[in-house]
């Protein structure tokens, strides 16, 4: 079958078979399918839709189009977790060391941030010396020694999703649910873990705007994934305001930090031992979420999250004095504070301006590959639902200079609203 | 703006400015667009459409975007006439010599066939020697000359539609009304002609297979032609069954020949008829198209209609010998002919199905740039509703080989019914 007939088919409604589907991943990345088909077909399939099944067959021939990670010699049952990006969005730090040191072995493939959305691997590389772009066997050699292991995602795994994502970039056929899910699970799979966390992010800082398609999103992942073999959960958080109160490389490591010591704000701490929580479940460590939260307690207050942490980070060649001793890391030459303009109730705290007023001010990247800075940044002092008094500080800019703060003050300063009327904190967990 | 925005624009069903589409125009042609944006634009464009403003803008650009024929300065409304294309449909070749015959000039700008639809540029070359490759100024100086001139479409003409055309072909969007009126509007405004009549094929045999979107088609093309200042007509006519008896290159141009003379066959005698009165009217050489009727039916009494296609032939090269004695164009070596299997009356005769065998024994090309024999093709006998005996000839296949006719005769025959109940013939002309 000519890819023209497969386009035709798409274009009419049809759906695709495992062969179609299989041909059409193996001519995308052997370079035999021109892109302009290609994204063609991309754009019918964002006109048309996928069924479950189809989006499943999609998934795992894309994971099956490269490298994939075999960690069937690692003993216990492997776990990753992914998180569809968010602002401040830090909690992987946190939960993977914490997973890990509860004696369930983690294997995170993560990735760089682009826009908005921060990137694990960004924040990490704030610790001077630390590696995250290691080869196959180096991965899964730390994986077996330390129980956990963190990676950049590499290009070897579901080679497929590069090609197409690329394409979907630069053809406006990125918003689609079908897409969106075999392009995040077909990585999951070839990574290679058993029990893997999803936690799809639904707010003005997330790529799902909605709570509908972001349950969708999440039905048909778990969906994909069980498919496969592998034993999945998703959870749905609050995406309407940052995560935590830090947001910028540095200052999010060191957040991330204090929350592995018990001393993170309510939200992260809430999201990131729930997340733990439901991996031991998954894990088949612990066999209900009551049990989970009492091992994840004390992993904290023991210690022994942290440890597995600065273990990890020494591992990989970093300096696991910064996670000792987080005010080493890199600090912004200028801190600006936005004050009250009077007193009330914090009613509303945009992701998405917060977010954008970190990348201007250097801590993402506009467009792919660019350089980012690891100390500027923004620090929340109030959340929705804080009371606050005229002029007291509602957040700090880290930024490389008074200009750059001064710009990000005003950007900022539309994303916030204060009430009169008392408003409830916002749940960071949504019932899924 | 960027391209990308131009496609999510479309994707979510807004409208283009005629700023966006010259940008996209331009882009196609100078090749800064890349193939998959463009791709993936089309595709949205199949998706979500068009408005008739949005499809006129794009057709100006496209038909502004090469060179374009600049027939002001011959004496007269210069018009031109197209055909959506369907099987033995050799219309233009009577219609263009009998409206220059009455004296209004005809600047006939046409192309080759590919798949089942065949080309007036193929008919005409079964005459040896005839040059239909011709250069502006030659076009220009023989239409001048002659009140006719006939030429294949030039590359240089809307050199968009070449780029998109070519893009629709291999992503499955050629079937959009908006770029199937654009594609055709943009050659024809490109070709010069102040009036243009439209003739659009609905059946089994033509590009459209229904009358609504023909309809469609039609009425969209009037109303861009007229947007550019041109004098617009539209013609729906019937392709369910082929139009005339020949099929096949030297076999319609015999039959053309004919007609001119005045011993065509009923219907194709109606329709050139009608085709070049309504020229006439357009053209505003005549007032009404009962005058016009009369004007053309003296054309082809008086001899004059054959006479112009002779000298232009002269004119262009070609051996007019065989415009007068047609009995010397190329003749298939092998003639067959399928006998009626009963007594009835023939109910249906699939314009498709004897097009499809004419391409098999080599009349047509499957692919562009292949290779066409002139000689061979298919003569009917017998058109529907038309009464049939038992072993009576119900059509002869020309072929270049005793195999290729067996062939021919075995795929045609699934195409006819003869029914026992009488069946009106149909009218070629369809209301619009």
């Amino acid at each position: 079958m000519k890819l023209v007939d497969l386009i035709l088919r798409k274009r009419a409604g049809q759906r695709h078979t495992r062969d179609e589907l299989q041909e059409l991943v193996r001519g995308a990345v052997d370079g035999s399918l021109p892109d302009y088909q290609l994204a063609a077909w991309l754009m019918a399939v964002c006109w048309r839709g996928m069924s479950d099944e189809e989006t499943a067959d999609l998934t795992l021939e894309m994971a099956a189009s490269g490298a994939t990670l075999d960690l069937s010699e690692i003993p216990g049952v492997v776990v990753d977790k992914h998180s569809t990006g968010g602002v401040g969005d830090k909690a992987t730090i946190v939960v993977a060391p914490l997973v890990a040191a509860c004696g369930v072995p983690v294997a995170k493939l993560t990735g760089r941030g682009l826009g908005h959305s921060g990137g694990t691997v960004d924040k990490l590389e704030s610790i001077p010396g630390l590696r995250l772009a290691l080869a196959g066997d180096e991965f899964t050699r730390l994986l077996r020694g330390h129980g956990l292991a963190i990676a950049s995602q590499s290009a070897e795994l579901a080679p497929a999703d590069g090609v197409l994502y690329a394409l979907r970039d630069a053809t406006g056929t990125v918003e689609s649910i079908p897409l969106i899910a075999s392009s995040i699970m077909s990585k999951k799979l070839a990574g290679g873990a058993s029990a893997i966390l999803l936690d799809v992010k639904v707010g003005s800082g997330a790529f799902m705007k909605d709570r509908a398609p972001a349950e969708q999103l999440a039905q048909l992942m778990v969906a994909i994934g069980e498919r496969a073999g592998r034993r999945v959960r998703a959870v749905l958080s609050n995406m309407e305001q940052p995560l935590g109160l830090a947001v910028g490389n540095a200052l999010e490591l060191a957040e991330a930090i204090a929350t592995l010591r018990g001393a993170g704000p309510a939200d992260l701490d809430e999201l990131c031992r729930h997340e733990a929580a439901a991996l031991l479940v998954l894990a088949g460590r612990c066999t209900d979420e009551h049990d989970a939260l009492a091992e994840v307690g004390y992993a904290v207050r023991s210690g022994a999250a942290l440890e597995k942490l600065v273990e990890v980070v020494a591992a990989q060649g970093g300096d696991a004095g910064y996670v000792r001793e987080p005010e080493r890391l890199p600090r912004a030459p200028v801190v600006r504070r936005l004050l009250s303009p009077g007193r009330g109730y914090l009613s509303r705290l945009d992701a998405l301006a917060i977010g954008r007023a970190a990348v201007a001010l250097g801590a993402g990247r506009a467009a792919k590959n660019g350089a980012i800075r690891h100390d500027v940044g923004i620090v929340l002092h109030r959340k929705v639902g804080d009371r606050v008094e005229a002029g007291e500080a509602l957040l700090e800019v880290h930024a490389g200079s008074e200009a750059d703060a001064e710009r990000a003050l005003g950007s900022i300063a539309a994303g916030f609203t204060v009430s009169d009327e008392p408003v409830a904190p916002p749940a960071v967990l949504l019932d899924a």
